[in-house]
């Protein structure tokens, strides 16, 4: 008997007493059974209210930066037993090149949320969204966006393809907002997902029910959700809708975004003739992502949009390196670079797309496409020489197969990537700037990404087909309309924004950021504070100091800034802001840190930089100006003993008119 | 014969030809009959695809600055025909109060948008989201978010209660993306939106096909529409679930957002006793927030959520209040401080709703709600002893009817606002930061908006009930899981955001911002160059400039800025960052001006600010700095003869090292 691959419910593994409904999954290659699959009497609502009541109250207890820090030693760990990983995911059919991409890909999204986590939020629970808008007059009421996280769990439904990535691209964001996660991988590679979460707690980094894991179905897991959760699908378009048509999406506000396949399309410029480099990098990346993964991935390349003249061209070059590069095999025998499908029933869904395409008028340029009792798919590409055929656009064959039409203008170009519906994912091949911008924002609507290949990043680009953590992942229309990745822009997609209103004061202990006209307290120059004394609202106001035209000359003199507004009456007078020479505004805020520095040694360590600089009111000679620095966001760093502090800084001259206002970035030791 | 109300198709103006099925609309105070509305055999296709095609042709000829400023224009129009507006609002049962917030709110979110829009987005069609993210280590390859219009149209469905706001909240947004509307106001008082849209039409200001008005049923709208498309609705949640639940939404792919009615609390603090100024605000919002609009905004205050031993004390003083300050009549009628329901039909609609209270447990504190036959209705309080009572929580009166219900603990007040399972907007009334900061963050999440009301700005707080154009409106779960309005937001939910991935040539090209890397010009100094004339990647390159003690100890001293790491070199050393002493980082800056300035008059008028200023490497004595300052991003202005320059600036040292790298931001003269 092979494993029955266990779920992990409630902090604890369970496997169903009763294992007769479990279903068999078998090694891509050679057929072999490698583990069955059954979550049968699993109860998912308790699941779900564990993950509202322990998991948010776990992950409650840690800040967007100490949990983007277990994510980096998560993903630490994992490095150490990707061998196991890699064996494991052999039996799927991968290759060693796309296990990478699904184990190292997926290891490498934790890396870089860990960074992106404790770079870009800050080390509190609280992400503020946008500058305070002021709503009255006398600056006593104020509106601030924040973002708080969503009060429920995040349910991640994954597809058979990426077991190990498409996991931990959707839990990484959602542990850094502090949501917990109900897995759900596909039936198909689970055992892969399974034996990844098993690192995952034996790893003993992540607090208790942050994550439960169920292998099998999970049919009625939407039966369980409210307003207060989400669901993050990847997979078919048809299990996609269904989904989304559930009365908890429709009217009972559960959060639902979803990542369908798409038929990605590739676009060869009119400049990129047969002779160029970007011909030649537009058929090195149409042949990889037809065969990495065997084409199983849903940004693969599926039409080749190509100049009417080059359809012959671009046809022969990718029959040409498909024949000479491409082996097919079990992935575990040497040279093979291709694999099998995830399974024979892959194979024959492949086999039945390939046939709608034919009878639609595609004509086989490469391929067999016959049946056969394996899962093992020969690469094919069809050409067809109407290019609004309908089919192209809409069938899609989830196998390691392209279309390839040809396009007489680039405004027809742009109109038939469009006919996809919603695509997550297109490349532009140009070298002429002016038709990436043509092309590029005639496409942008109708794509999550578009890749422009050209000679200059064609050796260092990351490829048409991979989604980096850096950038959004997921596309409009036929894409399934959602977004994941792009940063921490999916760390707020589990979170909830919210306006709030109300007074300095209340904004300021909300937000943990010092708003103007909140209380202050000057009693010590904060510069003698250190990072655990210093509180936001710590001030020093400065006294006025004079500025004459001595100073601006000398200024000007020094720092060899001798522009005509601080160096020549008459024309300065002329200029439409100034009313005559006018003191330099680095003289200003270069004046303005020698009136709020505390110069002797202490906890302020250096002056890292400076956000938000505003010029207002301009300083003529014989005017004074003074400064107020106030800490206004203090954000310790977990892993070193200073942390930054930023500081508001608002000049005023003599008549208190607003000369400057600005923030000053400073690193501050934790301790005195 | 009453006027049929006439729709905008296709660029005129279109009545049925046969008006049998038109809808009879009558006064809400007198019953006289106002209009007759009916869109029978009307081609809703034709006009979605007029907005597709004309529309976006039509739109797509103006920058973001160029719409936002027609917006302002149009607003200016607006205010000059507020009369005809405000008698037409009395008709539906509008006090002139109501009528204010209908009509000049709604204008007011124009000029609004018009101002955010010019000042926080570039005068483009590109909205650049984020910094570029580096995607290889040599620099060749870049990922940069941008958001272009969606390529369809916005459909805007409108609630009967502000039939002005309401159009104008959702077409503002949409006009600055540059996405054409069809506007399908509600019936009842569509007679009052199409005025708006006759005078908007008449100002002769917007271009072809931005805007097309659907006077009657449209019920087949959603039919028409596909992934290109949007729709926004405001109005009840049956009406919002079955829209949703629409084939074209569930799998379709358009983008269906919406704002419904929600059962919104009011919490009073535990501090704020009967004789402090919040609870008087306190029962003053309560009181405002029932009869306002007669109750009938989706922004009410249905709950009101108040500590146990208080329950009686606020019921007695908003029964008091509401005794004394409340005057139901004929809005035309002097004195009268609340009008009737919009019509007899919501009077039966309310009552029912409230009987389901009473029944429920409600103990009526104050009101009758009698039946009758006309469309006005008295406020009604119920108090609830048991605060869990799920009816509570859950039957809305779209009417001025507020029910009371008394919590034990912070907590439990959290938890019974998070009952309403999602709501618009709360408010929290406490002057105590701590428990204002523990509420808040306690029900953020599930609230699109939450106001902290005190004495502080009990006085220039704009309300409970009041969305402002500068924070989102609408909410998770109940409220419709939709956002609106929050400035630019809305103008970037009417676009799709795409990663775009490239060399820095072609991220510049398809941006209109330099990307370091790009080609870049230093043929001509670019301080000579005008607006017109300057390009992005024009750019200065200085020689090095050696800095030594004496110029820091000069620069400590004629600034003041004498802190120990650039006077005191044994102190320095010991600073974890620092070789020694180390020149200013202001002084860095300052002779980086000094190096990048050409000083004769010219068209650069001012250094209006600096942003982004980041130290890397310290600078000693000895050390040699120079700059290089290239055009990053042109900004004209619709309305000046002079436009804003960000300049990219880096400081490098003698071995090539980043010392320093910041945007530089100029005005510049269009033309020299």
């Amino acid at each position: 008997m092979t494993l029955l691959v266990p779920s992990f419910v409630k902090d604890a593994w369970w496997s169903p007493s009763d294992d007769e409904q479990a279903v068999g999954v078998f090694d891509a290659s050679t057929g072999d059974p490698v583990a069955r699959v059954s979550a049968h009497g699993i109860d998912l609502g308790a699941m779900v209210e564990y993950a509202r009541t322990v998991g948010q109250r776990e992950l409650g207890r840690f800040t967007f930066h100490q949990r983007a820090l277990m994510l980096k030693r998560l993903a630490q760990y994992l490095s150490g037993v990707t061998e196991e990983l890699y064996e494991l995911s052999t039996r799927t059919g991968a290759t060693r090149n796309d296990s990478m991409i699904d184990i190292d890909g997926g290891i490498g999204v934790l890396f870089t949320f860990s960074s992106k986590g404790r770079r870009e939020m800050p080390n509190s629970q609280v992400y503020v969204d946008g500058p305070a808008e002021l709503l009255s007059r006398d600056g006593s009421f104020l509106g601030q966006h924040i973002y708080t996280r969503i009060p429920g769990v995040a349910c991640e439904i994954n597809a058979f393809n990426f077991p190990v990535w498409g996991m931990l691209e959707k839990f990484a964001p959602a542990f850094i907002a502090g949501v917990p996660s109900i897995v759900k991988p596909a039936t198909p590679t689970g055992y892969l997902a399974e034996a990844v979460v098993r690192h995952m707690l034996e790893s003993g980094i992540l607090p208790d029910g942050c994550v439960q894991l169920v292998s099998g179905g999970a049919r009625e897991l939407l039966d369980h959700l409210d307003a207060r959760d989400l669901v993050a699908f990847t997979g078919s378009a048809t299990t996609a809708h269904a989904l989304k048509a559930h009365p908890n999406v429709v009217s009972g506000g559960v959060r639902f975004t979803s990542e369908t396949d798409s038929l990605n399309a590739a676009i060869l410029g009119p400049d990129a003739r047969p002779d160029t480099p970007e011909f030649e990098a537009f058929v090195r990346s149409a042949v990889t992502e037809m065969t990495a993964k065997a084409g199983q991935k849903c940004t693969s390349i599926r039409r080749l949009i190509v100049p009417r003249e080059s359809v012959a061209d671009v046809a022969a070059a990718v029959a040409e390196r498909v024949g000479t590069r491409v082996t097919i095999g079990d992935p575990r025998d040497e040279g093979v670079t291709m694999g099998p499908l995830a399974s024979v029933a892959q194979r024959v869904e492949v086999l039945a797309a390939v046939r709608r395409l034919v009878e639609a008028g595609g004509e086989l340029v490469f391929g067999d496409a016959e049946a056969s009792d394996d899962a093992f798919f020969r690469p094919v590409l069809l050409r067809f020489d109407d290019p609004d055929t309908p089919e192209v656009h809409d069938v899609e064959c989830f196998g390691p197969v392209s279309s390839i039409i040809g396009y007489e203008s680039v405004e027809q170009a742009i109109a038939l990537a469009a006919k996809g519906g919603g695509s997550l994912v297109a490349t532009v091949c140009t070298h002429d700037p002016e038709v990436a911008r043509t092309i590029v924002l005639g496409i942008a609507a109708h794509h999550g990404r578009v890749l422009v290949l050209d000679r200059d990043d064609a050796r260092s680009s990351t490829g048409h087909g991979s989604p980096v953590p850096h950038l959004v992942h997921g596309g409009p229309g036929r894409a399934g309309g959602g977004e994941e990745l792009g940063g921490i822009r999916s760390v707020l997609h589990h979170m909830q924004r919210t306006a709030v209103q109300g007074s300095p004061e209340m904004l300021t202990s909300i937000t943990g950021q010092w708003h103007a006209g909140a209380h202050t307290d000057a009693t010590v120059h904060p510069f003698r504070k250190s990072l655990a004394e210093l509180r936001i609202g710590d001030t020093v106001a400065s006294g006025l100091r004079e500025v004459t035209l001595a100073d601006i000359t000398a200024f000007a003199e020094s720092t060899g800034d001798t522009f005509y507004a601080h160096t020549d009456a008459a024309v300065a007078a002329a200029n439409p802001f100034f009313p005559g020479i006018v003191a330099h505004g680095y003289l200003l805020v270069s004046w303005a840190a020698g009136l709020f520095v505390d110069p002797a040694p202490g906890p302020v360590l250096a002056n890292s930089g400076l956000e938000g600089l505003r010029f207002v009111t301009p300083v003529s000679p014989g005017d004074s100006i003074r400064v107020t620095l106030t800490a206004k966001q203090i954000t310790p760093r977990e892993t070193e003993d200073y942390g930054e502090v930023r500081w508001d800084a608002v000049l005023h001259n003599q008549h208190d008119e607003l000369v400057a206002s600005y923030d000053v970035l400073t690193l501050v030791a934790e301790r005195r």
